[in-house]
């Protein structure tokens, strides 16, 4: 799952990044820092796996108010 | 740019995820928490774009004794 601040909302990590790198020299737009959670889900049904991932978002892994996921799927 | 704790690598955050998901009734295998980091970089060369991200990576954003990373190219 990757977990980012939603467009608007203040994301001081992600201004640190972004200052950090154009004093290292680089030059960058904007830089946002999220979270990246991977979950080993043991069934074979990719819309069950899809399903079980929505819903540890909303229960346990993301703040819905401040934060948007996305779920990638992958075999192991 | 996708940062995980690499294998091997103690991952306190993910056995929290682990430890609150099977509490709340979810039937979960190994949970790894890592960064995700989005940085838009000025450019349209993809060649240009990955070998900033690379550098940025190398730099800044990760720890290569204990993190790998993956870089992902998107258009805005």
């Amino acid at each position: 799952m990757l977990v980012r601040p939603k467009p608007g909302i203040l994301d001081p990590q992600g201004q640190a990044v972004e200052s950090s790198l154009r004093h290292l020299g680089f030059d960058v737009g904007e830089a946002r820092v999220g979270r990246l959670v991977d979950v080993d889900v043991p069934t074979d049904d990719r819309a069950e796996a899809l399903a079980q991932l929505e819903r540890m978002c909303e229960q346990l892994l993301t703040n819905p108010l401040i934060e948007s996921y996305e779920i990638e799927l992958e075999r192991p």
